[in-house]
């Protein structure tokens, strides 16, 4: 199987139409910040109704960066020439008229809250639709307690989508953590939709992975059943259903324990993004040991992720595209997948 | 209004056919130094009956920057191969067929001092004409006294002009020193010539700026008249001749201050420019003090427009152009005439 | 004489058709190791019976660095995946099909070893030609002894190529070592074939360099004959045969003393390259304190180069192609065929 360019890379432009994760809820605040998205300057902060605002982060007038500027209750004032800003991003006053000013306006990107995160539309403000943000619900649910962090990767984010739905890369760059050597050609099962992509991967009577054996207290088992549900939601998100079932439970032991891998990706660049991650678990709810084991475990499998795919970025900012074509394998056909659709997006917001 | 592409900006080529600062006559010396002007490597060095000279600083045989040869007497020698030559840029002398070589020569910039200015024309030589350096005469006048700055500022040259013509930002960046809040809306003039715009800006009995309280000794007035008559004269300078009235002077005080700012501005590649001020007045000859706290003043709000035009270029360079057309005001109109004759300076030399 | 655009200059592009040298034999060893080459990342390894190995560093499958890997007896693992790659670049086995994966090939560099050499062939691997590789037989000659160096350089290597056709520059960047003053017109002779170029440059009864002087133990002489015969043998070399006549040696006195400087030049990238030098001779062969102060004065003079020719390549980065045509000489005839050479082999490959 060869990779034609019908699936993206990281040459592939950003796809805007999408909703992406802008930031942590308790990220904004009463302080001006810019963080880039998509290769924009936006401008972050917190109304006095504690709502978050974004906003294009770069003045109407002459392209001062508003970060610098000061915030008056909900607006912002230009520290060049005083222009004053709703958060709407409309001009509300122009001191050398001294009036507002309808025709200098600012992008505002449209954001919704959803728990502890906050999305935000990047395409055109009137094709947004609160709808297709993909669910996250477990988050505010009692029966699970999640931790989460935060990877700054200097690398093209389509990757790291790849990285996630082919799940085989754990025996070898996670080995000894979330990887196991049995893991790799175990058997799967792929699941193409219109724009989603999923990759169920099963394990049956293997010994568990490090990172679920010390978790679960199933170090002393030789033989679970390990699921693996991992499905591209968009651009922005992937989640892995995970779950591992301990075959030989005494009737009154637990037997099944879930843990879903969130991972929330912003390009910040063309050639570098923003990685949030929740871990959520079913279990062991009240351990605290337990959920800085499983944040600290998943958070350095993140970290080989995020240093394999800046030396394949560099390597392909050094060289450009391969001269050959990828060799690709049938454990590649969900991510396969997945970059036509990318690549699909993409060519349909160019045009 | 809005601001069409017909306006210069960041990315508009420089213009060569104009006479820009070199630098300043002390700058020279019996060292060879290379200072880039409009994104050449030019060599600079004082000859011995103390003229300076500004040549290509790169040998016509190979390339090798000059300025890492030696100097021997009025001549300038390539520490490569030994090619030898004159203040004009003839090479006298080529050891390798020990003989002069006419084909080998540098370009000689033609350049003019005008007290302590070392002007020199940047376009074809055969086009320079003294006669369009643009007056700096008080400079030499018993009856002014002068000081001087200079800054590098990592931004495109165009921003720097257009913030000297709209004098409104100075209620906003320069708060407290150059700026009151009164003088963001204050009546202004525009006169558009061929080649020049002028910018005659007025506030009657409004409280002066710190800046010139404290250098006139009128802290205690809280009305005087100020006028503000900013020139465009070339791609390469601006002067603002100011004045303050005070309108309460009594019949043996003095009534009138003057202050002219001369900015003199040479890009040095298309994202940074050499930017050299002269701050002169008509009182107070003999008080250093004033001499200092005015210097200081002026200097300090330059490193406050450094900072704004340099994190605008950023913006820029990192967003490239805005994505909607600048929003203009009234007050823009002065600097909008002198971005569109710098348009078609450019436009008139790329043809 | 002047240089129109037929000759190769810094801009020209890298000749792929050509056998370079990838290291020596002791830079290759049991670790992985990365050099790029031409622009490329190639992966370096000693094979377990002590060969060198050159391979693409990048894994077929998704491009991961291979250097960030692991070697497994003679073969390279990848660890993204764990794809094994074999010597010849051969994917011996894919974890995730649990088989070998013909699809997935790395690019393998013909390699031969020449005494202390690697020579990689960089082009088509159907056309490499062991009989191309240039002839370095005295490395290996009992009646000569050798040292060498390394020098890395920011620059192009067509100035490098240049600089050692045209050795007039002896007189002035390597005065007091290599160079002296009467070297720089002495009478020369160029021969020019279809791949390669000599300059013969001849100076009789004139004083010794100091280089050669002291090593020769002829400081006490005042006049020598010299002959460097300089060869441009590939775009990857080039050999200066010199040596010194003692003309009022003694008839028990040596006469002849000849050097051998071996210049191995490997692009890097577009402006940088990889320098290896040798320094042989065929007298003084047990002498330490010679040996030394050869390689060290030699090595003098390349960091001399080195600075000289980063200069040039600076000034042409930040400046491109000089405005005028480069003004040439006589004794740049063969250098320029040279270059001619090289325009002539780039542009038969881009074809």
């Amino acid at each position: 199987m060869s990779t034609p360019s019908t699936y993206a890379d990281a040459h592939t432009p950003m796809i805007h139409s999408c909703w992406y994760i802008a930031g942590l809820v308790h990220e904004f605040s009463r302080e001006l910040q810019q963080r880039f998205l998509l290769g924009k300057s936006v401008l972050m902060y917190l109304s006095t109704d504690g709502k978050p605002v974004l906003l294009q982060n770069r003045c109407a007038h002459r392209s001062f960066p508003l970060h610098h500027g000061r915030l008056e209750e909900d607006n912002v004032v230009c520290m060049y020439h005083g222009l004053k800003y709703n958060p709407q991003g409309a001009c509300i006053h122009a001191p050398m008229i001294d009036r507002p000013a309808p025709h200098a306006k600012l992008h505002r990107y449209p954001t919704v809250v959803r728990g502890p995160l906050v999305w935000a539309w990047m395409g055109d403000p009137a094709l947004a639709n609160e709808a297709e943000i993909p669910a996250t619900d477990w988050l505010a649910d009692d029966g699970w307690v999640s931790g989460s962090g935060y990877v700054h990767v200097k690398a093209n984010y389509v990757g790291l989508q790849e990285n996630l739905l082919d799940l085989t890369h754990f025996s070898y760059l996670h080995a000894g953590n979330i990887g196991t050597p049995e893991w790799v050609n175990s058997p799967f099962e792929v699941t193409i939709e219109a724009k989603r992509v999923r990759v169920l991967r099963q394990l049956r009577n293997a010994p568990p992975p490090k990172i679920y054996a010390v978790a679960m207290g199933l170090t002393h088992r030789d033989k679970v059943h390990r699921v693996s549900d991992a499905w591209f939601q968009s651009p922005a998100m992937n989640v892995a259903y995970t779950h591992i079932e301990d075959v030989a439970a005494a009737a009154d032991e637990k037997r099944k324990y879930h843990v879903n891998i969130l991972h929330l990706i912003t390009p910040e660049t063309q050639h570098s993004m923003h990685y949030w991650a929740f871990i959520s678990r079913d279990f062991a709810l009240e351990d605290a040991g337990v959920s800085k084991w499983l944040t600290d475990s998943v958070m350095q499998a993140f970290n080989e992720d995020r240093e394999a795919l800046e030396w394949i970025d560099e390597m392909d900012t050094q060289e450009g595209r391969p001269a050959q074509v990828e060799a690709s394998f049938s454990s590649d056909r969900g991510s396969l997948a997945m970059r036509k659709i990318l690549q699909q997006l993409a060519t349909s917001e160019s045009a």
